[in-house]
Formats: structure tokens, sequence, C-alpha cells
């Protein structure tokens, strides 16, 4: 399987060049309704994913793990009107369920995971309107039991709505999902889906260091 | 503009071998819970998109067109188990508007949309359970007056409900869509969005003729 470059990957949306942003590990102090400057947000996260997997049935699995996100520089300093574009670049989740033994969640290499935080249309004459958040993902998430790697072919269309600060730490938010999101067996990738992804619920954490990210890189699961 | 062949599409889902299946005009019957042959369906369908055209604002514009969509072999005879895959490979759908004139949707040819009906999980035991049919579409919407073909980099996700005959022609139907699904421009496809698509509903058609396509292909708007 071969690990893309960045020029050969399938982009979602706009890159956002992450050569000469800095990267942001705690602490960090978020201003309400104030767009920030640019930089790189290492964040906790948390996941409840429910699958339905051919052959064993509907299994939920608990997730934590860690995002890097680059963030633009804002589009404007004007809250209200401000657009910042976002790029997924690494992630980690590690889960544990009964049936299917430990489930890790990671970036599809293919694909550049990017989105964006606006204001919805119609809110920018509010007094401080809360942003919405989006970003369109392809992940690999790999059974180590089952000896398979599964991904979408569909992007997951992750939606944070209510979003005070940039980044929204702390934030819950849902995977846009109407019953079903195939999953592909990376062995088979032109067969017929081997799982489903029938819910997806998660919550942003706070920044996290490097040595936690790190951490989890090497397979440690967060309490 | 490239118009890609089959070999080098990006496929959502699995391919439907449209080599050798009858291509099926009006008149048809259709049977309520009851998996038909494989088949191409030639439908009409219209849709109500709403468009946020950045610099224009909102747009809502009323569609009406054709589809033709393979359709696999079901997987079974049994309705209740039965799963139907399904490729659209042509689309024309003609619309008017008073901001920005006439709209076409088209394929985007780099993507194959796929997609399946199968019956929800947890329906299956269920005395003729409806069933759910969702597609994965990549497509052009070209604005003349504008002069620009807007294309959309994550798949428009379509869903059916409540499908008791193959194909569900006549059911309604909805874009899976929250808040918003970035257009891009094909003469600037790797800056920014220009426009957003915001919601849609539409509904599937019946049978339509080789003459009524063709004249829709040629420019004809279906009262």
């Amino acid at each position: 399987m071969a690990v893309s470059n960045q020029s050969t990957q399938y982009a979602y949306g706009p890159r956002v060049d992450r050569s000469s942003i800095p990267s942001l590990y705690p602490p960090q102090t978020l201003k309400p309704y104030t767009p920030p400057p640019t930089g790189i947000d290492n964040l906790g996260i948390k996941s409840t994913d429910t699958f339905v997997i051919v052959g064993v049935g509907e299994v939920v699995v608990n997730f934590k793990g860690f995002v890097r996100v680059a963030r633009s520089e804002p589009t404007s300093t004007d809250w209200n009107t401000s657009c910042v574009y976002t790029n997924m670049f690494e992630m980690c989740m590690r889960g544990q369920s009964e049936e299917i033994g430990e489930v890790i969640v990671t970036l599809n290499p293919d694909f550049l995971s990017t989105g964006q935080l606006n204001t919805p249309f119609g809110d920018e004459e509010l007094e401080n309107p809360s942003k919405a958040c989006r970003m369109a993902v392809g992940a690999f998430f790999s059974v180590p039991r089952l000896g398979k790697v599964l991904f979408n072919k569909e992007p997951l269309i992750l939606t944070i709505d209510d979003v005070k600060t940039i980044p929204p730490a702390g934030n819950p938010g849902a995977g846009l999902i109407h019953r079903m999101l195939p999953l592909f067996d990376r062995e088979d990738p032109e067969g017929t889906a081997v799982a489903y992804l029938t819910a997806l619920k998660f919550a942003m954490g706070t920044y996290i260091t490097e040595e936690e990210i790190q951490a989890i890189k090497d397979g440690y699961h967060p309490a």
C-alpha cells in the first residue's frame, strides 16, 4: 500500500501550507469570538463510533486519541464574516471492543482531509454568532484481530455547531451519516462494503503535548 | 477538461458491468417487494436545489431531467435480505433561475457515481420492509450566464427512504447536507469554494423514452 505524498493526495478542499506555521501545545488561551492567527492545533479527541460489520453485526467502539489540524489565517479579523480553512494531517484514535478487539483510526494518506469554519449563512448580522465547523475525512480503521484495514471511499463529514472559539476545543460534534457510510477492505478495494459506519458522535478535547501524542502513536490508549 | 474513461474514474463504490444488461424504457411494470432482474433504468427526475453563490447570495433552482442508472442483479431473490448495487452513468437536469439564468446538472466524468438499495439494519425480519436507497454523486453544475462550471469534491449523497419497488420510481428523496456542501470552479479547482449547495430535495420520476432523453440532452427543458 503506497503512502501518498502531498502532491498525489486528493484534497477535499483548499490546502493549508503548514510549512511555516507554529505547532501549538498546552497551555493555550482561547479567546471567544476572535479569529486567531494561523497555527497547528494539537488536540485530544474522543469518539463513539457505531459499526455494522458484515458477518459480525453491530459493534460500538469508544475511541480516544489526538488530531493535528493546520488552520489557515482567517480571511478577516472580523469574527462574524471570517472563514478559517483547516487540514487535518494527522490523527490516531484507539478503541477496544469485545466483538472485534482493538480498533485504531488513522488518516488515509490517499486523501487530504479538509474543512472550514464559518458563520452559518444568514447569521453574519447577529451579535457574536456561533460558527459552524465541518471537515471531510478519509480514514483507515485498522482491526488487528480481523487482520483488516477498513476505509471509506466517501469522505466522512464531521460537523461541529455552536463554535464560540477557534479551535472548537471541548465542543461536541457528529458525523453526517444517513443510515450508513460504506467501509471497504484495503485488500479488496473494488469489492463490496465489508462494514458500515452507522453513527458517530465525537468531542474535541483540549491541547495536548508532544509526549502524549507520541505515546498514543506508540500504542498508549488514553484513559 | 479531460473526459475520463471508466478505468481512470474514481468509483465511490462497486462497479456494475453494464455491457450486457438491457436498457429499460416505458412501459415497465414494477412489482412491489420483488428484487428485479438487472437492468438500466432510464427515469425522469425533478430536483429543487438551494445554492448560496459567493457574491450573489441564495439561489433556488427547480430542475427537471433524466437519469440513467445501471442496476446489478440482486444479491438474493429474497426482498428482505437482498442488496442491489447501482451506478448512475448519465444524467442531465435543466433549471432556470432569475439570478443566474440557466443551470444544467450533469455527471462529473472523473467520478463513478455509485449506490445501493438495501433493507435498513434491523428491519430484515419485518414483513415486507421498505428498503433504503443511497447514491454518492459527483456532479457538474454548468451556469452559462456566469461562464462557470461548478463541481463538488465531496460526493453529494442522495437518499431515498421507504422504497417499495426497485427502481424507486415516484419516490421523494433528499440530499444529505449539513448546512453546506462546497462547490468549486472547474477553472480554479484548487481555490476556495465559489458556491455552496445548502439544500436538495428531489423526486424520482417514471421511465422515459430514448427520444425524451435525447431532447433533454439537446436542450429541451421538460415542462
